[in-house]
């Protein structure tokens, strides 16, 4: 008996991840390069099929089912990744037809979060469950609907935007040119833009202002941790856009639950304990005390070669 | 060869239609009675039977697949009419139950929005169309989400409510108790309360101002059809906040297309017009000039019939 496998590769911002899966869900070789530093798309691919080559000739080609790719505004129905802010390459990537042709498998692309959204739904806290959303909280912020038991691609692919919906109007300048996205506010680097906005307009005595330069996520939330008072303000803020912008979710789609990934979630009850407090706050009468919010239990390096390979199946 | 056919029913605020239709969709028989004026839900219940036997003797029992209902707050899952502030009775209210004890035949129910939307998808201008918004413009705001050519209906049967999506933060009182709700600005009762709050704080001239009591959506359209100005910028601000709302929905569910029904809809392009041009305004990149806003072809009196008998398919 042959036991099926799958690659999965994860093209993040700067490193790419890619892994041989089985069904189960186990790892069993695993392997990351940079994304960056090739001087063109071409370049990159050729140094992945490098890359991933020695993995496939040890798993036996033949047991190979196919290759799943998750990557920042990867299209499902085209295989492309389109226009990326968070990639070194910019306009259109034909990813499925470059990788087809490098190494001859079957593969299938879509973006980070919708790979994240399966990787949850066939091995993580979102087993069995129909209706979830998988919100990812790192550079930016990106979602993946499941409805019926089904990814929502939308018509053309592009479905599942969360990071774009205007949370603030007329709010701060987002990286795609409008104003107000919940990406500007409720990701790693939106809290880091509150404290540094915050840091000008207020007087407050914080640990954060000693390091003004070079302030990140993870510094807001260890000053947090140890009762810094501005840095605990920003969690609330951060959490209170999040929880008002959830709540109109909810209206949308009626989840069992709401999943939570990526570098921010990981101050997990600091953050999501006043997530749900504010979205509960929010919320319509009839979903009120029915969504759970759950922080993904996925092994961080894991789970996006998981959710990729998942799409194999 | 039996044709079968459906019983579809339709509960509205003020009136219930009825009709026998066929899987083409046409509608063979049909009637109406009062919602309102029964002393008890059980009293209303009674007075339906009486009021649907003849039809279904007529068509003959045996060539009736089922019932489809719609109804406000209809939930699909439990076959209930849960709090529903539009009709004249509270609490919750076993539909599917009454109806098969009362008529012996097999019931589905949902909420109207999702019904039209059903309707749309078979027999309107959503026919063939996988992912698609219907949008109901009436004295609320109602909206079913179809994704991957499935009707969303969420964990628990109480998904799309569009209608209470905060459009304008710590916006104007909802009905819900909540503040700034789609439905409080873009329904046909929202427009009226602008213009109420308009004629308050301006001094503009306007035909409006001379029946200020009695202020209707038509009378609205009616004034801005013929070139009021006012009135005008009514149609143009509801446009406004139903337009940004809508360019979020889009960025979750990709929709090929966003269908009008109900009372203010008729409006046609004086209202989908401005709604499309603030729409557009408000996409993310990738959406922008692929969504058609279409209205409703189905005449008005059959659709809601039509889409809760397609239940029953």
């Amino acid at each position: 008996m042959t036991h099926p496998l799958a690659l999965g590769i994860d093209i993040g911002g700067t490193n790419t991840s890619f892994g041989i899966v089985n069904r189960r869900g186990e790892i069993l070789a695993k392997g990351s390069m940079p994304t960056t530093g090739h001087a063109t798309a071409n370049d990159y691919f050729i140094a992945l099929k490098k890359a991933v080559e020695p993995l496939i000739d040890k798993a036996g080609k033949g047991n190979i089912t196919g290759i799943g790719m998750g990557a920042p505004n990867g299209n499902f129905y085209t295989g492309e990744i389109v226009f990326a802010p968070n990639l070194p390459w910019h306009g259109v990537i034909p990813v499925v037809n470059i990788m087809t042709g490098a190494l001859g498998l079957k593969t299938i692309l879509t973006n980070d979060a919708n790979a994240a959204a399966i990787g949850e739904m066939m091995y993580g806290v979102a087993k069995g469950m129909k209706d979830f959303i998988l919100v990812t909280l790192g550079t930016g912020v990106g979602s993946g609907f499941v409805a019926n038991g089904q990814l929502i691609y939308g018509h053309d692919g592009f479905a599942g935007e969360l990071g774009h919906v205007i949370a603030v109007r007329d709010g701060r300048k987002c990286g795609c040119g409008r104003n107000g996205c919940l990406e500007a506010y409720a990701s790693a680097t939106g809290i880091v833009r509150t404290a540094h906005e915050w840091l000008e307009q207020k007087d407050d005595d914080t640990i954060l202002r000693l390091n003004k330069g070079m302030i990140s996520a993870k510094m807001i939330h260890e000053a947090a941790e140890q009762g810094d008072a501005f840095a605990m303000a920003l969690f609330d803020y951060t959490a209170k856009i999040l929880g008002q912008t959830l709540a109109d979710m909810v209206a949308i789609t009626s989840p069992e639950a709401i999943i939570f990934f990526g570098g921010l979630a990981q101050a997990g009850e600091l953050l999501l304990g006043s997530v749900h407090k504010y979205m509960e706050e929010n919320l319509l009468n009839i979903y009120q005390n029915k969504v759970t919010l759950l922080q993904s239990a996925l092994p961080d390096a894991d789970a996006a070669i998981l959710g990729a390979s998942a799409l194999v199946w």
